[in-house]
């Protein structure tokens, strides 16, 4: 059987994953490809260090050399994570002819514009399925699968962290600190998890979905965001006695020829897949105007989930679909996006609003009031009794709105937290029937 | 731009779709293919009947050969259903040097292995992802992106007819035929719709499914199989009250390197996602020993969704991704099998069971002996107070067992169908909690 060299930069979780999968598989690989992947060389900036998985004699080294002057490696997996040194080597593999297959979203969301161009002037190809969702083959769906479809909508939980986080939280009632400790005890978040519970991470994925089914050229720093970090118990019980649940959601949605991206933690009606969507896994959701709704559930990271994209992208490289589809689809190229993006301030949707008011007579009408001035309309109010007699003491009072605008709600939530009788820092969150 | 010249055989429902996407939506098929698919002829048997739309002069015909004739039109999306003279054409079409995108569940099914030979033999290629759950990505998933897994488990509704109306009975507590008559009017269902309700049309899909995910070449005809048609409302609220949904499974199970087919109306536990696929859409949950579970959920049939399945087949052949694949996976190959089929008695699951019983002492206790008898172990009964005394009257007596195996099931209920004091007829399911 025919042969096709290929090789692997960095050897953490995902590597190794890959090197098991390479080595251990090769039948299957084999069955795909119509040939086997042959792992002919891993380079790793440690050689000593401890790996967990032992490699044949002599496919170990430091020395990136043995690859970018191997003629015979074509495929490169890849699969350092942060910027740098990863870009450099990126554009080093690129330049001494190795088609790429990466998992790094990080540098796809920020250089990837510079790398495609590279790429496609080098007659190159990178695929990165294992960028976005592992587990989901949501990269070859939109780029391949729905290439028939104007894609209107998309919805996304991205973030396995983020999602354990929100379900620990609403099973258990804890607060957010306890049940990071929690998930880092357990191996679901990182050591240092800002990138993945502030929106940031969440925002890079968005960033590259919206370049694929839209063709937006967009920045994701440019991506309006919002994290779970601030997100309390409290909100996710009032959500869920409404029949909510609080889910880091990530949208791109087109109306009249422009673009609505956005990242935030959103109330999604219980029964709805979204709000079904559990502990670690990711889910996105895709309408087309040909297929209707679409819905994707997978894991979203973890060795063997993300190891599973990276080998089938080596598996489409080798065989020579991935340089087609990179050829065609003219990703991250300087073409005009097709589509503009909507100011944050004039997209719409309904809103949670929850104010901590003194219980004194007057503060719900100046509060509708407000509102009502800023052309936000209620749906429903929720203030339970309070426990206590009058006073100074503050009691929760909830607002469901219909639909507004985000300026519009801005504007209403700086007005109303500056009245004396509501604490500042009201809580305001988007609402997702759809 | 580049034009790639394609055909259209057959213009029913999905046809006309297919036509209008090309025409229509040209700019976005460019966008994904590089080259415009240029609609060059539709040919049809009765040039005479009245289209819901209208196609370029010149563009419709009644005869082949002029797709047959043309060497520039190099691509046919052969959209006739049932089994002739839709194979025939087939095999004209591929003799003649095109390349073949089909819907035809049917024809795959029943001529998959010759029609697959033949296309390897000629150098041609045929894709089908609109074939099977046409707003579901399937095929490419399974083909493609799962490449590094091996799959253990396959489960799908794949009826969108059958799944439409135990939804509408379950949600009105309506029975079988009504809720039929209900379907045909508004067009969820055929005026003959035996093949969806008997679980025929699942059987199909199942059988290509599991030809491609597990190498098993396996007729259609021999995967055990139980539609809808005999459901009761009585068992949908027994079901109900047990916190389970009826729906209409496909499954594939690989176990000790043997498969397990079967198709069956199945008790689903009520969270799980397959339980809440409503109305006339599919859904696929797919195992693999990398990825884990993943679940993709769409419509799975229609006009527009598979007319998107079909576009996307005609882009990926335009390009040559399907060509590839095609090549390297040797579908329907005549290689031996990987896999061999588990006999149906010796398939396991949990059970539901519903007796119709005489209200007298002792019966309970027949029918627990004859279970025990056949290492059928009870989980739940629930019997509840007859409202009438004694007498002759029959009561419906329920169990779920836990795991068994089909033989011991089907022979234990043989048994106890004859027994004075229970009706014939007893009704079994299986029941899915993983």
């Amino acid at each position: 059987m025919e042969k096709t060299k290929v090789a692997v930069v960095g050897m953490g979780v995902v590597g190794s994953g890959v090197a098991r999968l390479l080595l251990d598989q090769g039948d299957r690989t084999a069955r795909h490809a119509g040939r086997t992947l042959w792992l002919e060389r891993v380079v790793v900036r440690d050689v000593e260090r401890a790996r967990e998985l032992e490699l044949p004699a002599g496919v170990l080294s430091d020395d990136l050399s043995l690859i970018i002057d191997d003629p015979e490696i074509k495929l490169v997996a890849q699969l350092i994570g942060g910027l740098e040194p990863a870009r450099t080597i990126m554009l080093q593999l690129l330049e001494s002819g190795k088609d790429i297959v990466t998992a790094n979203k990080a540098l796809l969301a920020e250089h990837g514009g510079e790398l495609f161009d590279r790429a496609r002037e080098l007659g190159r190809s990178i695929a990165f399925e294992a960028a976005v969702a592992g587990g989901i083959p949501i990269i070859t769906s939109i780029g391949q699968c729905l290439s028939a479809n104007q894609i209107n909508l998309l919805q996304g939980i991205l973030n396995g962290t983020s999602n354990f986080i929100v379900t620990e939280m609403e099973e258990h009632g804890a607060d957010y600190a306890a049940t990071v400790a929690q998930a880092q005890k357990l191996g679901y978040a990182e050591a240092d998890p800002t990138m993945d519970v502030d929106g940031s991470d969440v925002a890079q994925k968005l960033a590259i979905l919206a370049h694929l089914a839209f063709g937006a050229r967009v920045h994701w720093q440019d991506i309006p965001r919002q994290g779970i970090d601030r997100l309390s118990p409290t909100d996710i019980q009032y959500a869920s006695q409404l029949g909510y649940r609080i889910k880091l959601i990530a949208v791109a949605e087109r109306t009249d020829q422009r673009l609505e991206l956005h990242v935030s933690p959103t109330l999604v009606r219980m029964g709805r897949p979204l709000a079904e969507v559990r502990g670690a896994y990711n889910a996105v959701s895709v309408v087309g105007d040909a297929v209707g709704r679409t819905f994707f559930h997978g894991l979203g990271a973890g060795q063997m989930p993300t190891a599973s994209a990276v080998v089938a992208d080596m598996i489409d490289t080798a065989v020579g679909r991935t340089q087609i589809t990179f050829r065609t689809l003219e990703l991250w190229s300087r073409r005009e996006s097709g589509v503009g993006l909507l100011q944050h301030r004039e997209s719409s949707s309904r809103f949670y609003l929850r104010f901590s008011v003194n219980d004194h007579p007057g503060v719900l009408a100046q509060i509708a009031g407000i509102l009502g001035e800023n052309a936000i309309s209620i749906a429903s109010v929720m203030q339970h009794e309070s426990s206590e007699n009058g006073g100074d003491h503050q009691i929760p009072l909830i607002i469901m709105t219909h639909s507004a605008s985000e300026g519009a709600a801005q504007d209403a939530l700086a007005e109303i937290d500056q009245l004396d009788s509501v604490q500042a820092g009201s809580i305001r969150m988007r609402v997702l029937d759809r």
